[in-house]
């Protein structure tokens, strides 16, 4: 069967992680925490003979996309649609890239698990260096402690049971190889720390203090986002910087509380999936 | 904190599994396949001196209930409300068992991460001879493949990436601990086999079929449950036997194509999640 097929991907706010590099890419990836969004892309392929990679529109390079056809020996239009900001830290590639995995096991009928998809996926994402831990967390939806790096044969994961109200602002852009390509070891430092911190107590609370804590730490804050995150601390409320972009995010109402104008979701509990009555 | 709060967890047919016994009910469980059902159970815990467990408006005998309760040292009114049929293979208890593990973390702050409290659900289920595999994948939704048996921190999981219309109708009610307490050797080795098809080829035909041959090689297949699984396949549609019910499930509307009047559902994508805003 060749046919159109969709499927839906929320959007990744990663608190904080460390990085894990390895030969095989199904093993690299991160440590971390994150929180999926309820605002994600919607991503649709339709067979064709020529590749194109289409966001809101505009025709758009996707090293991760790309290497997902390659892997699924297909050929097709990727369409996203998205509301989340640009190369701002909410995991727009690895959407991208998962969703055109799981619409092309649909689409060309390529009879692969849900875990073989998140692997080709994921191995995708880290050899375009665009991120390293959002499709895994983006294929279970809620909040999701990373334990171990690397794709679902090798990672493991746990979550916070929550159920919570999430704020954005973005400040900017912040293109992830960037910072990934530079010295990571005060980033792998931090993140450790704050792995430890979260799984010793896994609530919001806690995951909010140490994604603070771990910005300064890793030397990644910059003095815009924490001026911001600091306004909704002195209101109250629970802030933090989104990992890699300009982008402070909060729980509940604490940046409209702050006197900002953010947007606002949800916390997604599912993990990507299919939108079209698909799965034969 | 000691309050109110409320968790939806999904239904969960299972279509085929082997059982496997051991001392520690962490490790205990079963390998398998089913799906998560969009009707599920909504439970609610009220802190309270006295425990009571209410299914449905009238108060019942729920060890899985009780042992988590316990074990989570908590003392409450827990409240299930559900449209799912009981003790006919959709996996009530275990949905009760997570929904109060999920409801009184909250309610009560015990600060437990979602593995924790699925493995005391999954353990406390497994001890009161009430279900095997339900629990972790009522924690996971989607279409579930179990790998490896028990709790999050032993099994293996995987999925067959689909988003399907489910039909149900059932005959009669058939309790779970009647048939794990006999020989459970024909059903190990033709859930086994079963496995094995399914993970070879991870398609919801695959699953379908595989669904049909074990209920036959495992001896429980009833007569009223073949007659309507025939006529399903009579229509050219799927329609296989819920495990452990007189329940027949089918795909799509292969059992109202047949001339049955079923209940119709969805394939949840979700694990179970707290409905109250939570998640301190």
């Amino acid at each position: 069967m060749t046919d159109v097929a969709q499927a839906f991907v929320p959007g990744h706010l990663t608190g904080f992680f460390t990085t894990h590099s390895d030969t095989d890419p199904t093993r690299a990836g991160s440590q971390g925490g994150g929180i999926a969004l309820s605002t994600g892309v919607t991503v649709t392929v339709h067979p064709a003979e020529q590749v194109e990679v289409v966001l809101n529109g505009s025709t758009v390079e996707m090293a991760a996309v790309e290497r997902v056809l390659e892997t699924l020996k297909t050929r097709a239009v990727v369409r996203g649609v998205t509301d989340l900001p640009l190369a701002s830290g909410f995991g727009v590639s690895g959407a991208m890239a998962l969703g055109t995995a799981l619409s092309c096991n649909a689409a060309f009928d390529r009879q692969l698990s849900t875990n073989e998809l998140v692997t080709v996926a994921h191995g995708a994402e880290v050899q375009a260096g665009t991120g390293l831990g959002d499709v895994v967390a983006q294929a279970r939806g809620g909040v999701t402690v990373r334990l171990e790096p690397g794709g679902p044969h090798h990672n493991v994961l746990d979550g916070i049971p929550a159920n919570r109200r999430v704020e954005y602002l973005t400040l900017g852009d912040l293109p992830t190889a960037d910072v990934l390509g530079g010295n990571t070891d005060p980033i792998d430092e931090a993140g450790t720390q704050a792995l430890s911190a979260v799984v010793e107590e896994p609530t919001m609370d806690s995951f909010m203090r140490a994604s603070r804590r771990f910005s300064r730490e890793s030397g990644l804050l910059t003095t815009d986002v924490r001026e911001v995150i600091l306004d909704a601390n002195e209101a109250g409320g629970q802030a933090a910087m989104a990992m890699l972009g300009k982008t402070v995010f909060a729980l509940d109402s604490a940046l409209s509380e702050a006197g900002h104008d953010p947007t606002v979701c949800q916390v997604h509990h599912a993990g990507a999936t299919l939108q079209t009555p698909h799965g034969v």
